[in-house]
């Protein structure tokens, strides 16, 4: 008894001391013992025993995290035992693995779970009150741990639990754009977290950290390598370090992927070409298909970024992408591997409207692809700008299993440092209605399967981690890795939720500081638009990094990545004319949104000059002109990050220092950077449309030319 | 009183808790509580309550770090009083900040411990028993309160202390070899700490912690940048950024130092030539000197590396190294600051011997150099070898102050997954005889001044820490940092000490893990030597990254950055003569060194390959043949690092599960590594000797063949 009280103490009191540094590391994983005093006599009387077998590596990981969890929340070393032996036992298994989830009468409920989810249930196992954890896979169970420990985490109620959970998507995937050089493209957060120099002989225990926060948010695979790819990663040398890392991945059911280098069969092959349809490259992706799955047998398949921006691919050989695509999906077929194919695509001329390209290249494709072949598509048919519209590949597929591909890392976003809750731009698309079936076809139905049948279904998300000790180069970014990942599990979940679990797992259940932060978060992302790319606007960055405002960028590689291609501002008005008037995009969707998007009087504002080219006297809902309108948003996104300051300054004390600290410094880097976007627009704008600055508008603190004259050396990510 | 107990439980405890995870971030900084008992109470006894004023930053950091280093290692909350009020008082201040201080009799002592020096001493105060940590400046406060801590982490007795200690050397410096992209050249270790898009608006913590560690050893500046230089470093955006880092080290003692590139006045300064001698040029680096101390008040100066390698220098301009050093120390010198110019040159043209260069550019510039002017010279002539006769500069330059460099990052000893413990390479250079004023001018005696009387002195580290969270890549590494830290402070003191303070402070006092991690480490650079380039073999790494061995190499850029220029090898015999038959470098040592080194009966078997050809079956002192010697030292060294495996699988369970596997898992990589360097060594110069293998070695794993078609891609450090 008295050993027992002691560990309680130290746990409890770790939460001060400097070994238990507020650094971020422990992400939405922290389990802290419960500060309400209630919550925690609950928690500790649910919770006194657990019974769960260990006879897998899957099952050891949930009864670790069993016992790091409680031993953290209730500040209870809880013993282990073979059988429920008092009330309060967790019984966590399942049904071939333990017995006592075997005896239990919940076979409907697990039905329900299928492969990978899992029944949380309140009831009696020899005649003891118990929890239940059960599922009928060992990865539904860990999920299942997770999720309980989620429920204490966040102060619920814990008595009478019954709860049965899937997920709605097959794979949810995090994409790295890491490099071999551990360089991440749009990296914010550090560098790559795979330490290719020490695999496979040494495997970093952060790997195992960063399998435990996927798999608590449902995460089943990860793309380990860039898709601007590097054949090397396809040689036996480096396969043997991704297998390293799959089999440390493995325990918590994720699945490693690799890019693929569509000339990888040259490079590293020494074969003459790529072509698909030349035999000699089918058999050799046939055989390093083999090759890796004799090294990783539950390897998960390839990703590919093919003819786009330079990469080679299967038109190089007059090919089409599905040509492409199918042979490495006969290649994968046997072992049960899929291919994920980027839509992301634009051929080398430059074209009258890029937003038209990958529709135009790949609807006419639909049902030309190999069934495991998925096609991986962008939330909005440009690159992910800080607001899209959804692209108009969803519903345009229905024989074609589309993923949808969102980014994580705030490449447009003002990188790390901007505080921008992404889950309700991810909401915005998955909620967006295609039309396709009829009304009430959304973009999510589209991604979960539901509205077209799909066999296969994903999600995949650009990661934002890095080797940054905090994961993701801010506390606030690591929001957008669990709001993905919370959102592949479930496409429609709510912003508001997503954000309250986070912040009660982040930073703990006190009230005062849940209802502020979570303002905070669901007001950034439009404050970002704001600040940055309002009224549809987008495109309007810096060239090259993509880090600050570049509206008079009007000479590049290519038309399509200049600023001007995007805005066509000038003397009258500014916006992109995608009606039938313009490039025609918007017959891209089906007609009922079609009309809406084309009409310039029923278009949301939000998407107005996205869609529309429009003077700037144009009277907006407001009564402003679309100038004073414009010039109005940009001050309101500088206005909504000083209030995100005052409401974290407002916060001292009720956050540790060191994470206070952080959100404080990068606030105030957020603040100077929206001015900079808003005085940088305004002034270039201003030069085109002569008109003045309504009233409110700070003036800005420099002139046009010293915007126009920044350079920005050594920005990370490029 | 229960609260108090309460910490100490909690701190007690933390040793087991998850969240003070043993993943070497502490470094020798490591704070748990001491584990022996009575080691415990006598600590206990002597340390009750802190007398120590906060009135500036220095001494604020003294109090906390004494109150961190105390809490954990007595886990107790010590009280900080106004007043000595109980026996075990611990007073730490300087006379002028501490009335209690000035009241003490130590003046004498006090006059010893210099500028940055210390006393401790074990007196009463108030007539309470207390120990006095005392200094004429707040960082030899600092620096005591370190060494007080580190007294009792290492377990000595502690009630009649009595130490007077102050540095040797005045400028202790780490040069990190850091990119502004945060690649490290020669870095194994992670990226740069150093994150520059942050900068100088957020604070990484991490910037304290490394300060700390500096300090906690003595070294009191830091060269934030690259040697391979970088303008952009030196305009105002990048110059802001470096005052923010010297912000956050100069409470600790610590001077920032850059990296000037030489073309800089061209580059960023908009001029047509970086001529020394133009007027104009004079003008912006005195411009540009006045910028920084404007930024930087405590700004420590400029390290150039001129004329080498690619870089820029005067000599693009028919001036000399003189030339170019005196222009920048010039501007430098209003402010107090120092140029450190690297000997580390070769000219152009091949030369017939790459090791005389420096000696021959250099030496003839004795005494022609501003007062401000630090030479910076490299512990052997050619470059960081595993080992290398003290380079000839040392004694040669009796009216030029001479910095050593060290290299602390493993360039050429296998990265930071080799155990090479680097203080015995440090301690045969600095210990050498140069003769330079007959029998007993020992190199050190050059650095630390006294040989020949310089005004100031020096010594540089190129460091090895990075964003690994263990700081240099390893565990086993971080003992590098220190000891070169150690001897930075005092360049006699010896390899075994060393080691001793670095284990007990890094893995505690637990005296059947001391002995046998000593003897490791103190085997250890002799192990490399041997598995590397045995008997005065250099240079023989792949090209490039200098990763695995290249014995073969014979085709670079330039002659001498190949293999075969160093080695000589052929069907007679090996080594490179640079007696006076052959390049004569003998000669730039002083005649008793010369004598020894260029008599192949007398120079140590240990350097015989570096300064003479022998023939294969020259007999050594072990009566074996030189190719059976040199095979035999080949497996030598593999099997010293079987050893060292077998030391530590006897230690499992006394170190904690990561440190210990991290350390596992790497002496594994390096007996690998060690196989591939013997195999390929030999295989290849047995291609030469046309010599069977003696008994006793082991057969190659492959053929030669094999090891040279090795291509190493993604190396770190490139």
């Amino acid at each position: 008894m008295i050993a027992r009280r002691r560990a309680a103490l130290a746990l409890v009191l770790l939460s001060a001391a400097p070994g238990g540094a507020e650094d971020g590391y422990d992400l939405w994983l922290r389990y802290r013992t419960l500060s309400d005093a209630r919550a925690l006599e609950r928690a500790r009387t649910v919770a006194t025993e657990l019974v769960i077998p260990a006879g897998s590596p899957t099952l050891r990981a949930a009864r670790d995290e069993l016992r790091r969890g409680l031993g953290g929340l209730l500040a209870r070393e809880l013993p282990v035992s073979e059988a429920v032996s008092r009330d309060g036992a967790i019984v966590a298994g399942t049904p071939s693995r333990s017995s006592a989830v075997a005896a239990l009468d919940i076979g409907a409920d697990l039905g329900r779970a299928g492969e990978e989810g899992f029944v949380i249930r309140s009831t009696r196992v020899a005649g003891k009150k118990a929890t239940v954890i059960a599922a009928n896979s060992e990865v539904g169970v860990l999920y299942g741990v997770f999720r309980f420990l989620r429920l204490i985490q966040t102060g619920q109620a814990l008595a009478s639990l019954s709860i049965v959970e899937a997920p709605r998507v097959r794979h949810r995937l995090l994409d790295h754009w890491d490099n071999l050089n551990r360089t991440v493209e749009r990296g914010y957060a550090g560098f790559s977290l795979w330490d290719w120099q020490k695999l496979p002989d040494y495997l970093d225990p952060r790997y195992t950290d960063y399998a435990r926060a996927n798999a608590s948010i449902g995460i089943n695979g990860t793309v380990l390598t860039n898709v601007n790819a590097n054949a090397t990663s396809l040689t036996a040398e480096w396969l043997a370090k991704a297998a390293a890392l799959a089999g440390v991945f493995r325990p918590y059911g994720i699945r490693v992927y690799l890019t693929a280098r569509f000339s990888a069969p040259i490079e590293i092959g020494g074969l003459k070409t790529a072509d698909p349809l030349d035999p000699a490259v089918a058999s050799w992706w046939k055989a390093k298909a083999d090759e890796i799955y004799g090294l990783v047998p539950d390897f998960g398949g390839f990703l590919v970024k093919a003819n786009s921006e330079g990469q080679p691919g299967p038109q190089d050989y007059g090919r089409s992408h599905a040509d492409g695509a199918n042979v490495l999906a006969d290649a994968l077929a046997p072992h049960g591997g899929v291919v994920m194919w980027r839509a992301f695509v634009y051929s080398h001329e430059a074209p009258d409207d890029r937003a038209k390209q990958a529709y135009n290249e790949f609807q006419p494709l639909d049902g030309a692809f190999r069934p495991n072949v998925l096609i991986q598509v962008k939330n909005g048919p440009v690159d992910f700008q800080p607001r899209e519209p959804f692209h108009p590949l969803f519903g345009a597929m229905p024989k074609t299993p589309l993923v949808m591909e969102l980014q994580i890392t705030q490449e447009y976003l003002g990188f790390a440092t901007h505080l921008v809750f992404l889950a309700p731009l991810y909401e915005e698309v998955l909620r967006a209605d295609t039309h396709a079936k009829g009304e009430g076809s959304l973009v999510a139905q589209v991604v979960d399967g539901s509205l077209h049948g799909y066999a296969r279904t994903g999600m995949a998300g650009v990661a934002n981690v890095g080797t940054d000790r905090n994961w993701c180069g801010s506390v606030f970014a690591c929001a957008n890795w669990y709001a993905f990942g919370r959102l592949a599990w479930d496409p429609m979940l709510g912003s508001e939720g997503i954000a309250d679990e986070w912040i009660r797992t982040t930073f703990g259940n006190d009230e005062a500081l849940v209802a502020p932060v979570k303002a905070m978060m669901l007001g950034s992302r439009e404050a970002a638009v704001d600040y940055m790319t309002p009224l549809g606007l987008h495109h309007l960055m810096a060239e090259g990094h993509h880090y600050g405002p570049g509206p008079w960028v009007d000479r590049a590689a290519r038309p399509d990545w200049t600023s001007v291609y995007y805005h066509r501002a000038d003397g009258q008005g500014i916006g992109f004319d995608r009606t039938a008037t313009g490039s025609n995009a918007v017959a891209q969707y089906f007609p009922p949104v079609a009309e809406v998007l084309g009409d310039v009087r029923r278009v949301p504002e939000s998407l107005l000059l996205w869609f529309h080219h429009v003077r700037w006297d144009h009277r907006m809902a407001s009564g402003r002109t679309l100038w004073d309108e414009l010039v109005g948003r940009y001050q309101a996104g500088v206005d909504a990050v000083r209030r995100m300051q005052a409401t974290w300054r407002s916060l001292e004390g009720r956050v540790d220092a060191e994470r206070y600290e952080e959100v404080r410094a990068f606030l105030a880097i957020q603040e100077k950077e929206a001015r900079w976007w808003r005085d940088a627009c305004v002034l270039y704008f201003q030069s085109l449309s002569g008109r003045p600055l309504p009233a409110g508008y700070e003036p800005a603190e420099h002139d046009l030319a010293y915007y126009e004259a920044i350079r920005k050396r050594y920005v990370p990510g490029n």
